[in-house]
């Protein structure tokens, strides 16, 4: 017997219910947790964001000679890899139509979200101070590409923000069990 | 009758509670929350590491002509305050034995510690971003005293590291009632 209650999907029953009539009281999925289709959106506009300042970064003329630029570009890169993986995950869950609700799965997925989030949000603020300072600061916009750079950081800004939810939803799933 | 086990102090009756045999189904306190003796010493961490940030680099040349620097500033100012708000209402928990673990107060504890901690944060890698610029890229520790806006970022990274560990034992807390 599945005691699954608010399910936004028929649950399968899991390979390790021991049989018998036992209920096995399971995380509630809510829309934005991983295996939903509100988890999948949020893994897609974080990789769109990613992807986004992973490129515009890379094809700026300062990213080899500044090593915040460099980080930007390598935190993208993993938050990038990170949410197409996790993306496809979703699409598994949601097409096999399995809940990705237990205990191991959802602590792996906090802390993953957590680092990569962290590496993000460190990357946008690293590049954000260097950009500061060479707009207002320093004045040096006619030398450098402002533009360009200020938008690669907006962008890791944005995906570090869409990542947030995963992670709260994540971490709050684990602890309210 | 009280509920509550595992407190680490005798936990006084609340104003709260409207007579009769009802159990009151309580937090559990654990050492590193509010109103514990780890959570105080956690709070003196924070305040000791935010004024250390504050004061090294409001010390420095640079401080008023670079934006992050300033930035820095005004959020280890920022975190030096609340923690230093915080450490005062534990010692006023601690010494009335009263727990602080009802769900408005750690609800506002823990908003105030993860706006605070990524404050801090921010300012820190925008700081490690511009130290890293002028130490490895440009190489003009020369002109700046590197030194001093090194050990101002290193302290507020610590001060953030020291921060986590509130932020996420009021999460969790609030998380599993």
């Amino acid at each position: 017997m599945n005691a699954s209650n608010a399910s936004v999907q028929p649950v399968e029953e899991t390979p390790t219910t021991d049989g018998g009539d036992a209920p096995i009281v399971r995380m509630k999925d809510i829309e934005g947790m991983p295996g939903t289709r509100g988890g999948l959106a949020l893994r897609c506009f974080q990789f769109g964001f990613a992807v986004a300042a992973f490129a515009v970064m890379a094809a700026s003329s300062d990213f080899p000679s500044v090593s915040a630029f460099s980080y930007l570009v390598a935190a993208a890169g993993l938050q990038g890899l990170w949410s197409l993986s996790l993306a496809v995950i979703d699409i598994y869950a949601l097409l096999v139509k399995r809940s990705l609700q237990n205990r191991p799965i959802v602590s792996f997925f906090a802390v993953g979200d957590g680092v990569t989030t962290t590496l993000t949000f460190a990357a946008a603020c690293a590049c954000a101070g260097i950009t500061v300072l060479i707009n207002n600061d320093l004045d040096l916009c006619s030398v450098n590409d402002c533009v360009q750079l200020q938008s690669a950081t907006a962008m890791a800004f944005l995906c570090w923000f869409i990542t947030l939810p995963s992670f709260f939803f994540n971490f709050w799933s684990l602890a309210s069990r």
